[in-house]
């Protein structure tokens, strides 16, 4: 179960940065400048152990070879990068201005795209080093970089959401009533280890009146028979994301309660369906949003139907109105409509789905039915 | 030992607000804009669940009161938050363009101060809908709105360098030949935590030539009889950070080890003897310096003196050449150099130290000599 894929190589890397520039060119870019974050790890293999003020900043552009700007402490580390061989490392020590080292490599009037969490004072001082560049963030300029996943990420991908399936079907074996949200969440952190995630990003446990925030994590609220409860968790396993959510009813629900998840349920399977290679995200978040507003929950049905996930568990393509992106196979998102009654409770459903040809193919497969727990 | 300290008040973050308007105007800034992070928690107490593409933002300027723009989202989170009832929030849904809630906050050709940290793209979301304004990281327009600390925050850091140095003492009766690199690292957090940690930072443990990367973290290399081994470890204490550094020795050392370890502790004494108030931070920087230069290891000592700590561990003031910020009583900042032998060792001391009007006050206090481990 945490069998270890085959690494990635430094081909692959060299690739990804090819491609990179490639998009960027045809964008009409200048290059692409990426901070450390999932863009860098995704181009390079390259996680600092730290992201600090000192700037770490690999600059792609046609026609040079890539270059990872970076601090002299941090050059030993880069150089272990599994995507180090194809690149070329610029080093900088404390008390020199990474500006002026970074500036040499970019068109002086050039438009770049930049990580979108790349930080304002690094963004700041390249603007003043070079006042003739432009700048959009990579989510405005190449949204879709690293948005269509090849055999390997997908692999990856249906592992994580094999391991998050596993652990849902364990949570439901353990007692929530008379449990702090917490407990339950600190089970759930536990189960994704222990199914092969090396990290932890969210285990939600909303119960009751709580489960009506859709952002909640897990509180000190103590679970109560016939309370509903949101469950909502991921992580990464072999680098790659886990999200999945489902909704248990503590002891059996009210005819209410049964109805507004049998709309979500609804809901997310017209989601599912609606993907399609060539319908536009829009097309799923309404396929989703209709089913909800139609039977008059509109109002409560509080954010978009699904966001990409790959190296991060939130990234490009958005399920969202106005986003008329085509959907490409291989792109990896989540379908997740919920309904939020606030004080009362919340109901949501969520699976990564992938394009295939065929349409969508979904990576979380534990039953979708109101479960009852103990 | 993990008593927490009195919470601070929604005035103690209405005093912070407003100080961080005050200090704006002063530097001829229309006002403050703040991203999740510590900056964000240091004025208002307020941290998201996770830090996403979503916007959250303090809006600070003179005349009008404190603002969060905040997704809708997170909103109910940010209502819980210490600092929310001196704050407005402003929330957005998903769909809708986060930079047009904030634009109005905004006078249309002032200049901001923004988090150092706050997403690329939320800074070129802010410069296209108000391409009047201009901004500055707030390490540069404001650097020194965290740095004086008050006798709360003070008796935080004080707390949490004690938890580091029961640390040490512990991490000193542990085995470390014949064990690697990384089960000490954990040994390290295990007692960070034990010692009233909610969050590990770093637990650097650099063996042999492993200790010639300042910051290389920890490894698969065993640690041998003979090794020095650099320990530099850290984390959060009640909000607070914890930082310092001992090299310690498997066995007998060297002749040279002892003497490269003695000189170390020479310019770290220096460097601690040095802090006055009103003297420039550079000079803490050129008196550990100049002992090292002047035995002729200068060229391996590759990084600055020394950096502040707070609610984090790296932030304004930095003891290095060129800062001619003075020191004012309440700074807190680390005071850490060391001497870099390639392929060979490494050695670095480092303890906190607060300006007080009488000078330097260590806040880790542990034996400076070359420990002998097993």
């Amino acid at each position: 179960m945490t069998t270890a894929p085959v690494p990635f190589t430094a081909d692959d890397y060299k690739a990804r940065m090819e491609r990179a520039v490639q998009s960027a060119t045809d964008a009409g870019l200048a290059g692409v400048l990426v901070a450390p974050g999932p863009d860098l790890v995704w181009l390079t293999g390259y996680q600092p152990t730290a992201t600090t003020e000192r700037l770490t900043l690999l600059v792609l552009a046609a026609g040079q070879d890539p270059v990872l700007v970076v601090p002299t402490l941090e050059a030993p580390d880069a150089q272990r990068a599994p995507g180090a061989p194809a690149l070329t490392l610029r080093d900088w020590t404390d008390g020199k201005d990474p500006y002026a080292v970074t500036a040499p490599l970019l068109d002086v009037d050039g438009r770049f795209g930049v990580s979108d969490n790349a930080w304002a004072m690094h963004l700041l001082g390249l603007q003043q080093a070079l006042p003739g560049t432009t700048y959009a963030s990579l989510t405005e300029a190449l949204p879709m970089l690293r948005a269509v996943k090849d055999v390997h990420e997908l692999e990856r991908l249906t592992a994580a959401g094999a391991a998050a399936d596993a652990t849902y079907e364990e949570i439901l074996k353990v007692r929530f009533s008379g449990r702090k949200e917490l407990d339950v969440a600190a089970d759930l952190a536990d189960l994704l280890r222990q199914f092969g995630h090396s990290q932890v990003d969210f285990t939600v446990v909303g119960s009751g009146p709580n489960g009506a925030n859709p952002h909640h994590e897990a509180g000190e609220r103590t679970i109560e028979h016939g309370d509903m409860v949101v469950l909502d968790f991921g992580g990464l396993k072999h680098g790659y994301g886990s999200d999945t959510s489902r909704t248990v009813h503590v002891g059996e629900p009210s005819a209410e309660e049964q109805k507004v998840h049998d709309l979500v349920r609804e809901a997310q399977d017209a989601g599912c369906a609606a993907v399609q290679p060539g319908i536009a995200c829009q097309e799923v978040d309404r396929a989703a949003r209709a089913v909800i507003d139609d039977a008059g929950y509109g109002t409560y049905f509080i954010h978009r139907t699904g966001h990409g996930i790959g190296v991060t568990t939130h990234e490009p393509p958005y399920m969202i109105e106005g986003e008329e992106q085509p959907l490409v196979p291989g792109m990896c998102f989540s379908v997740e409509p919920g309904i939020y009654l606030p004080g009362r409770f919340g109901v949501r459903i969520e699976d990564i789905v992938t394009v295939t040809d065929e349409g969508g193919h979904r990576l979380n497969n534990t039953a979708r039915e109101l479960a009852v727990v103990e």
